[in-house]
């Protein structure tokens, strides 16, 4: 089935432990896009300016990812995004930010893109995540990410975001602050309450948890990789292996929601190994799927 | 098969943000042997004073936990510590420690234990753990645990231990110290290299983690519970979970020890529901079996 996804595209540069990779390209649609089209034909829908240097037609070359919904706005400058990783990986901090383009009007769903049944709204105002999801005729399934900025300071639109969407995937941190509770189960429930059938909770490193209003949950771990050269990303490809996963098959019953979200872990896995998109554009489905199956084999007993 | 227990008895005043629970019966061998008891028989070693205020028979009656290594010494004291979990549950303060009869000579095993198959060494100095191992005959399966102050204290000691030991399980803050590596996948490679042919590596909410030599790997995320009360002793309960179920089939090939893992983690999350051994005492098997049951269910996709 149709799969959209509202997001940004950025030029980052990124400083880890492991190296620097300047101006590389970022976002989150990106990221989303390269992780869900190894499953599924993607619609991007974003906004960049003349000065971006990355032609996407050329990054997403023979894959499935339609770019009608790409703007490009001669008057404007692209995303910019600034992070240092330290040591562990965790924490990151951001050296500088220029939303340049983001801060301005969000591009429209074109016509085209309107009848997509599943649609993801990465990270950005819940205004706006409302604004463009409500261009979309009939979602089956609609998730949104957010983060603690929105949680702070746009609390009630947030909340009419969440009696839209079907799902909301969040970190644990974030998760706890929504929620107003250090406990993870609780807070599930107390976000499942504001709206959403499907909360996803990342834990980074501890793997993350799904938690349906039915009372049905999963829980898996990280795939445990040594290799972490940069996390940047990963949070978009896991739900774009999710979200890839399920336009997929078309179905997002609860055996489905645990499946994609074991998608989700693999994408991510592959996305922190390398700088950039250089961990996801460089392997095939079929790497995608022996890690699904390793990560089956690490986790049952 | 028979399974030794080497460890602390101890009187425990502890805090948590769900109440106070003063002078109540702690120590590593008391909710090591509790969990294991729903497994196999236990030989507890352990030493207290005439102080001591809890009748160790009446705490495991109707349980298979040998006393006979139980030494009450007239002219001691016994252990005490009074701790404090903070919010978060996972930080916890140590008030006040009393080494007491921790600080003397080790208790012997006794004859009648010296040909336990099975033996886990709770944490205290290794060269203590290494003094009570040799006294055990012909151990097929022999764990041990360990702490961050021997890490940084006794690292020779420490050392020497796990050369004798087949199996280590540690917390992810103490597996980094130890292997002094961040990654915990290479911790575990690393602690590897050092000896045992198995290292559990403890994440407290976020599960847990068993490395094999041969390259076999396992990881579970913790039970999802809604209520952690208490936090003490949730470690030793895993273990006595995780060692009463390997004794109880007489087996430590991969399968079994993912068993074993899976078990220790639901014990652990029984600890954890409430004060003391309360939380592990008011149980039957069938509890343990159902939660083991579910976290099955929980996992697999």
């Amino acid at each position: 089935m149709s799969l959209l996804v509202t997001g940004s595209i950025g030029i980052d540069t990124v400083t880890t432990p492991y190296g620097v990779s300047e101006n590389c390209l970022g976002g989150s649609s990106v990221y989303f896009s390269m992780a869900a089209s190894f499953f599924t034909p993607v619609r991007l829908l974003g906004v960049i300016g003349l000065d971006c240097p990355f032609d996407l037609a050329e990054v997403f070359a023979g894959r499935d990812v339609d770019l009608t919904g790409l703007e490009v706005r001669p008057q404007s400058k692209t995303f910019r995004w600034k992070g240092t990783y330290h040591d562990n990986m965790n924490d990151r901090r951001t050296d500088y930010l220029e939303l340049n383009v983001l801060a301005e009007a969000p591009p429209e769903v074109p016509g085209a893109y309107r009848d997509s049944k599943y649609v993801f709204l990465a990270n950005t105002a819940p205004a706006l995540q409302i604004q463009l999801l409500q261009q979309v005729q009939d979602p089956v399934f609609a998730a949104a990410d957010t983060m603690d900025c929105w949680i702070k300071d746009e609390l009630d639109d947030l909340k009419r975001l969440l009696k839209k969407t079907d799902c909301l995937i969040i970190n644990d941190g974030e998760a706890r602050m929504l929620a107003d509770e250090h406990n993870l189960i609780k807070a599930a429930e107390k976000i499942l309450d504001m709206g959403p059938t499907v909360v996803i909770i990342k834990k980074g490193e501890s793997g993350s948890m799904v938690c349906k209003g039915s009372g049905e949950r999963f829980i898996l771990p990280a795939y445990p990789t040594a290799e972490v050269k940069d996390p940047t990303g990963a949070g978009d490809s896991f739900a774009g292996g999710f979200m890839g996963y399920l336009a997929q098959v078309g179905k997002t019953d609860f055996d489905s929601l645990k499946t994609a979200v074991a998608y989700g872990t693999v994408a991510a896995s592959f996305t922190i190994a390398d700088f950039s998109l250089t961990g996801l554009s460089s392997i095939s489905k079929s790497d995608i799927d022996g890690r699904f199956e390793t990560l089956r084999k690490l986790t049952h007993f």
